[in-house]
């Protein structure tokens, strides 16, 4: 146990560690640079560099390196028990012109403590295993989780076919046998990771919202990753006329129409909020035609995108339900055509309960007061948790958003993180479960279901 | 009189005119087609173009015709009393992909008119002049009236170096040196047609609403053309965050906010029209920021167009301060920003009220039951109004809207506005007014407060 180790000792070791995912992800940064800021590709230069990156640092203490079927890396160093293993690892594709840390941070943190082992010349627990997963960012292929799906040998099969990258227009059996791994072996189901065997799965990763800075508070720790619905591409349909000579009662206004769904749905949910539902309804992308709209032109026509999200399916029915009707009504009454489009969903899924309450233990032996909190955004360990395998997730606190340039973590923050990831990993054997849950067969039912949650 | 002239005869010169003006626009939409619809450049190839085939088929009946320093055509055909004159016109450019009718319609309707009285053999009552005016499509230089104005002595000097096209960005005095006209003279406020000498400018037009189709009425007979003040480049600033992880209460969205300002507009135009005012309020242009939004992400900019237009100043007036009023307020309360930016204004405009009376008994006499009606967009005829000349507007029923490439013209309301046209030329000359009550000297004061009002 890492407690019998002189703390000067464990100090420098832990040093070690946060100095490597330092350089790492400085290097990452240089290497995958796009300014402003970085661009890592699903399936492309920038995820194939990082992977790089990642494997050639774990050759530093001779960890076993491979590849899965989907191109999913596993770092694994040997555990002093065998028979199970813990996992931490996130993804490492990008949003264009993203910021370095969000997926890096959490594969670089399992480096890093890997790193601290190595230096201490200490073998882990179990099995630790680092998952540099792919293609979370459904920017590029619109589905969400691939990386996790494709590791633990639950993605829709038609996903490969069907879904493509959107800067390439071509699919992600394609991209996958171009980067030089087997779609026909993910089409089957196979994988390498045996999920009855992942005793748990952490995902630490930087907030992507302001609720930690606004706590004051360094480390959140996850309940529940929330599930959602979304109309991608909706559109409202009224008649083009003219500003002038058009007046109200023979208007048909695209635009008002859809300011009022705005605006009804905003109330909506700040009523559902007042009652206590968890909800956060954006309408991301709104606008008037480029081709067609003008300074003197009633709109005829608006596009629009909803995402909607919840921990709590009841409520995001019952948010659904009322878009839909009320969508209807202002329709019915200005005289307009609301066409909502194809949706796609996401279920929320919970953490693992046991495992956090160990989280919160071992924050409170580094000295950390984290704040318990769910994710508003979606993450792979939501797949691992759907697979029956114990999950967890770490928030790491970010003043500057994410899926920007300027997305910032204080290196201390990430230390103890780290060091929290070490306490939990001394946790003696008989608190940790036999292992995962994982029934092993738990593939997607439908993958229209389930397209892009990040 | 045309009185005299038997029944039969005067028809097969009606038909005569008419038939002129049908070959002419066939042609017109035949050289300026630019798929879908016409575009005809201000001072640009279009406009250049059918210029030129209206001086040809003036040519027919060896009309006078000459440029003015702008590069206003100016066709005339002498009066039985030369002392006066009465104008007949509108504007020869078009919008982008625009339709065939917007302007040419009503020089046609003019080139008509002197084609009956050539068929006829007959001199009008005082010189009979068609005004085929440049630039009035605030799309190109985003100026009104710029024919008009420099057909009247009228426009401000400054705006000959300002403003600029919006295709090849070169100022408007750079076009008409192009065109081998003279921006010098038009500095100085040199002109060709003396406003004093004008008992009548009639500008013939299609409707641009809905209003004469909806009420069953081939013509309408315009009292107003209306005021408007526009912000064209109006920004709400906001603060980007991920739509998952952001709470309701740490949000800023700008969308929501501008949604809210579109909604409480609504409001405010819905109250003042039940309170009897005339007014209109639209948001044509509004979006979120395609280089920076996203499905996920909580709008942190958006930007949107006012254009706001009353016949009447004082509503014009209370509806920009509610508008300021209920930004401030928007902004205050959801902690974003609103920037209005520049304004354009132009002032509400009567026509003439003895021509109108005028108009109306010439319709009855033809057995045309006009609609007395305003004009939503603005006109040329609301310069030569402002400079104390005589005005009326002739509308044209048109189901199609206009500034598109469907807008329409039933054939049998224009040949209904051709008979009116002769019929109010067939008054006696003690009804007319003695002349133009244009001072001459009435140059806008404030170029920039008189910006695209088309």
């Amino acid at each position: 146990m890492l407690g019998s180790i002189p703390n000067e000792r464990l100090q420098e070791a832990l040093n070690a560690g946060s100095d490597l995912a330092r350089t790492l992800l400085d290097e990452l940064a240089a290497r995958t640079a796009d300014p402003p800021g970085v661009t890592r590709i699903a399936y492309g230069a920038g995820e194939r560099d990082a992977c790089d990156m990642m494997a050639k640092a774990a050759g530093a203490w001779h960890a076993d390196i491979v590849f899965d079927f989907a191109g999913n890396q596993i770092i694994s160093v040997p555990g002093l028990d065998r028979s199970r293993m813990i996992c931490i690892g996130s993804h490492l594709d990008s949003v264009p012109h993203g910021g370095n840390f969000d997926g890096a941070a959490g594969v670089v943190l399992g480096l890093a403590a890997q790193a601290v082992m190595a230096h201490l010349d200490r073998q882990p627990i179990f099995d630790l295993v680092v998952l540099c997963l792919r293609a979370e960012e459904s920017c590029w292929f619109p589905h969400s989780y691939i990386g996790s799906k494709t590791a633990l040998g639950r993605l829709d099969p038609s996903v490969l076919d069907t879904v493509r990258r959107s800067d390439s227009g071509r699919t992600l059996a394609d991209h996958m046998r171009e980067e030089g791994f087997d779609p026909d072996a993910v089409r089957e189901g196979r994988r390498v990771i045996d999920p009855a065997r992942i005793a748990a799965f952490l995902e630490p990763h930087i907030e992507q919202g302001p609720i930690l800075v606004a706590d004051n508070a360094p480390l959140g720790l996850v309940t529940d990753i929330r599930g959602s619905f979304r109309f991608r591409d909706a559109r409202c349909f009224g008649t083009y006329a003219h500003s002038g000579a058009t007046p109200l009662a023979l208007r048909r206004d695209a635009m008002v129409a859809t300011a009022e769904l705005i605006m009804a749905m905003q109330s909506e949910w700040e009523r559902l909020e007042r009652a206590g539902h968890d909800l956060v309804v954006t309408f991301g992308e709104v606008g008037t035609d480029p081709a067609r709209h003008g300074f003197s032109i009633v709109p005829g026509e608006t596009r629009l995108c909803i995402d909607v999200r919840s921990r709590d399916q009841v409520t995001l029915d019952r948010a659904r339900t009322g878009l839909v009707a009320l969508s209807h009504d202002i329709a019915a009454r200005r005289q307009v055509r609301f066409e909502l489009g194809p949706v796609t969903t996401s279920a929320p899924t919970a953490m693992s309960r046991p495992l956090l309450k160990r989280l919160e233990t071992a924050a409170k032996s580094c000295g950390i007061d984290p704040r318990i909190m769910q994710s508003g955004a979606g993450h792979d360990a939501a797949t691992f948790a759907q697979a029956g395998v114990p999950s967890g997730m770490i928030f790491i606190r970010n003043e500057k958003g994410s899926h920007n340039p300027d997305e910032d973590m204080d290196w201390a923050d990430f230390n103890r993180a780290l060091a929290l990831v070490m306490a939990l990993m001394d946790q003696p054997a008989e608190l940790w479960p036999p292992g995962g849950r994982g029934t092993g067969d738990g593939r997607e039912a439908d993958g229209a279901g389930e397209s892009g949650t990040d």
